[in-house]
């Protein structure tokens, strides 16, 4: 039932999935998946399923697993979901089915396999849907150590420009409002980081009444942030004038002592970023000296002449306090991973990090639009011909 | 706590009471309260007392009251809050203290003292925080029989144009998104009706990436919308294009059986208008071979070839899906309603309906503009003087 | 030629000529103009006529005649446009018409009438364009002196929403455009006064990727700027923020000595309200060591340490640097006069300044919703009823 | 005093002429410049002679050239501008320098270049601002002809994000108002092309109120237009709703006789690509019963029972119709070619096509951001540190 709505919101995976029940890319390939056990993961497992793919699925992170969804799938494809304590078995129970394509969520389904060499031939590649995961990839590729072809889904521009900003931006204010119910009209929101995702935040914010300023250490990022109207200036300077602040850079200790002690009393303070450490909260701790719980999901530090609010513990806040990403968010990631398969199964990559081709950010592109019920044009032949003597590559 | 944390939020609320608290302006004075028992409330009752009244309160909604606070105000002012059942008994037992001031939400409070005319001797008159207090009081005006100034407090521009627009506008939005995680940027949403709450979502749902359509049978605002860059059209056109429908005309059956029959596979309907006749359940249940719940806030209505799905029963989904409006709109509400008591206590109005002194209109934007710590210009003795000969009358 | 081209961009004019032509609404009436003589009055002149009145025009700014119009004109109908010299005797001469309905740009005409009892017997009333008239033609109801109806053409809604915010907000920007090439995106414009042309100045230069900061001395019109996202500050601190600074308040003075000496080196200072009065001039030359004139419509104050660009010496910079109003601006406002007229013509109205009857505005509005090709919905009869039941007044 | 000017508008670039004139990199090296001779390239020279550089000067196109700048900068630089007739010499004069560096806008001086071997000896590279210029580039390099490196200034990040979405989203806009004074508010506008440009268009548009159709034939870009709030079509739907078309494609016949016979009376069309070949000016006469020009921009075309209106012949509007790009538009882009050149004078890169290196890149916005008074954060030592565990390449 779970898997059924969620079907329901991925019209794009469901329709990769209709075209792979008739063309069968994956006919006889074991592909192994390492990923959170959720509804929207069983859309896919069913989408390589229908390809003719043999799935073997063990958790990316076994707390989030759904186990509702773990074993209505475990009467179609091999599950292996242990929990905490028996999780690393259970990654070793997918590599020891020595498939030919993975799918990896952080990398640990690759990397078991690179520990056993020979369980790695005849593998066709995997794909990796984490910054996290292609960071250990990478390392391992500039140490010549990468034996197949990884293709890195999460850096596909449909990913970062429509997911990123839009699904990561909606969601994290989602988040803010659900944890404070304030009004951010009036407001100023104070946006540390301007990658895709706090163009999103920011963009969002923004858009609900906002007054937003930019922090930004890259010099091109900080004079798009104000060609696009946002104010911009140094952190310590927005902290005296903001009334919610939202990290998402990637880095750490981006709100720190420095920029706590400068803050307006009442000041919400929340975190985007993958991890926790974007607020430093050691110095929020070391300054206050009251620390004290005033709703769910709302910390108040008290440094004695004025309270600071921190929203989930400086965890992401569209995954502590909301949904986390819409569910149409992760069609788009899910389709690029689909897609992604079945390039690896025709064997034409050679080892190391690759870029999601061009051709299947169209391909989902097209469906997502067709999705929506968006029709556009088609050049004509001739306007193909003149365009060959005229374009410049595809701008990324 | 609760109260505590509603006064955190409400500064301007918080400093009025301040001033009251100096100033005493309603030293003497017996107010009656029939309005939703909340924290938010809760800080009403401080800032009138602070003032010099002597408060006595009854819910105007038995089913609102948060009891914690309605024992935590009883330790300071007359608080009658019976159940549903005995629910008459307590505006009764208020109106029996024969107030001189009454804050309604619905007129019920100020309903009850005119049938028992003794009690309106010396009646210096009320306040109404809704539009349909003010329907029965406008009408009771009109038949001679409103015997006490009132103050039509939900009327006041301050209200409109902040509270309407961007806290419903803010607040029925994250109620879409409680209920249902969608993602809005791609979609298409249809905004029928574009008063100020309209507006406010139109400009919210714009701001998180939807392509806007706005329905409307007023020209004025029709063109309004459309100069603004929204696509207008009538509702059976907009069926068939939009992917999520919001209704927040006042009216009834503005979406009905012609609409339903229209729309696409998925469409989503919710009200954010004050009564559930907006959207035609008749008509949804009549068009519908099944009914079922698929998520806790979505009824799902399949018509056979194609699925609607209904949020929260079709009552106002900023309430039922969402925390309503955000504390800082009460603080404006109240504010208006704290200086509104102020003024009646002057003994200056005529009998009828009033609306919100300018004056008073300009303190609740000056002490809010304060608190968001913004400061603006005055002008100078010379500017005064070159106003007077050419400046036309407030624009409302 | 050129009323023909005008005809062509004012369709909702036009659309009221050709029922004028069938319903002859002013028949044997004669109306008096003193209006700019260009070729969109001319469509306006066309109109009265096709209903009906015998017109007799006069120039109210001798100096913006187009000449070849008012050849034109002059085959159909009476036209008095002498030059700067005997510019009052083409006034008396359209007054000794007796015209029994008046439209004024200034209130010269009425005044002339006013100034001859006799000339008033019979009138059925006036409209006024502007907001200089209105404070002479209150000044002269105040005293008792106003013997006619007047209808304020200006204040309509339809007039201020559109017109003021759209048309305007556009043409200034066009005029900064044209008068300095400069790139608005990354600049941070002050926008001085947030009345309906503020509000459009606002919008337009955020459209195109400006920072904007409003100054305002209202409180509510403060917090409205805020609340719609803009930073609202004293201008004395955004004297120092700002790159372009575009003053529109209706006052004087509101750009003065006191902040030309925080100004950035190369500010650009522009004026967008009717007089030429809100940048001080004499503030100006009293700081500048060197005037000179740098582009045509560039002036530039050099203050020893930093040079001040004020464009079309201070004068309303839409008018001065672009070209005015757009056609489909005094589309409408002509159509509200045609429609004033009309009105007058029924004899219903009391002597003194009257607000456009709400169902003006509606079909000048209908009207121009049918010029853009936009339908809309309109209430069923059971909405009517239902909302006679509960609906506020008209929000004006 | 035209030089001196632009300088005052080209803060960037006078930056980096005084760092040129303190470290001397392009000391003793000649440099041929085959460019608009303008005034802002009169910057650009005295910026590369600051640097040391012997600077040689010819037009790359004739037509553009300011005849006043070009006697101002021979008094400093070799400067060879014939007139059409002796184009061809002035640049084979400037060639016959043997530049060790060149800034080509076309390609022509570099090609001149490869047509006399020997000349190339010692040649360092050269940077290239056109498109066009790139085509031809690549176009040797793919057939193993070119020499030299080549820096792609105008596929710079700075140049796209920034001058082609705002710079010239800003003047295509003014272009079409100075031609036709329309009010964009309340119209529909149909961008073809989602490029940068289209970007700053449909921007532009809507931040001036209009509503925006966007037309691709990309679905990556059509979802980006679409998730980003815009309606997106095909061009023969869009052709029956919009009032105003611009194309912006780099593709030719993008609107057609198909096309034009959908359009409303009275549509706007204008071109905002390189070339005049994006309008089918052959369909449109063909479709026509009579042409004539209604305003000096604008060509009407009598289809019969319709009117559409031609802006510029269909040439880029905003050089036909306005000032071309903001000086801070070309201020940016200079500042790449200054700094290219500096880039090319160590010495350090290869034969063929270069993107512009990041550190350019980021040099430029960091001046762009002084310019514009605005601090940006740094990176701690311990944040560096944490970001080389974990950041992906830089964001294209």
């Amino acid at each position: 039932m779970r898997i059924e709505w969620a079907d329901g919101q991925m019209p794009v995976l469901r329709s990769i999935r209709e075209r792979f029940a008739r063309e069968r890319p994956l006919e006889g390939l074991t592909v192994g998946l390492c990923l959170h056990v959720t509804s929207e993961t069983g859309c896919l497992v069913r989408a390589l399923a229908a390809g003719g793919a043999s799935v073997a699925l063990c958790a990316s992170n076994p707390y989030a697993t759904q186990h509702d969804v773990a074993a209505a799938l475990s009467d179609e494809v091999e599950v292996h979901t242990g929990g905490p304590d028996d999780w690393a078995d259970s990654v070793a129970a997918v590599a020891a089915r020595a498939p030919r394509i993975t799918l990896d969520d952080g990398a640990d389904l690759l990397s078991a396999l690179h520990a056993v060499p020979e369980l790695l031939d005849g593998m066709l590649g995997g794909t990796e849907e984490t910054t996290t995961g292609l960071v250990r990839l990478r390392a391992m590729e500039a140490e010549g150590r990468l034996a197949v072809p990884v293709i890195a889904v999460n850096e596909a521009r449909a990913e970062k420009a429509l997911n990123d900003r839009f699904g990561t931006g909606q969601s994290v204010l989602d988040g803010i409002l659900r944890a404070t119910n304030i009004l951010l009209a009036g407001q100023t929101v104070v946006v540390l980081g301007y990658g895709w995702t706090g163009r999103g935040v920011a963009l969002a914010a923004h858009g609900l009444g906002a007054s937003v300023i930019v922090c930004e250490v890259d010099p091109l990022r900080a004079l798009e942030a104000r060609m696009e109207g946002f104010s911009v200036m140094p952190a310590s300077v927005a902290a005296e004038r903001g009334d919610v602040f939202i990290t998402v850079t990637g880095g750490q200790d981006v709100l720190r002592g420095e920029h706590f002690v400068r803050m307006k009393d009442g000041a919400v303070l929340a975190n985007a970023g993958h991890f926790d450490v974007e607020i430093s909260l050691p110095d929020l701790r070391g300054a206050a000296v009251e620390v004290r719980e005033v709703l769910p999901l709302v910390r108040q530090y008290d440094l004695g002449d004025r309270r600071l609010n921190l929203l989930a513990g400086g965890r992401v806040v569209n995954l502590a306090a909301a949904d986390g990403h819409p569910a149409a968010v992760m069609d788009v990631s899910f389709a690029l991973q689909a897609l992604a398969a079945e390039a690896l199964a025709t064997g034409s990559f050679t080892p190391g990090v690759h870029p999601v081709p061009d051709g299947i950010e169209r391909e989902v592109a097209a469906l997502k639009l067709a999705a929506l019920g968006v029709e556009i044009d088609e050049l004509t032949p001739a306007q193909v011909a003149y365009r060959s003597l005229t374009s410049p590559p595809l701008d990324r």
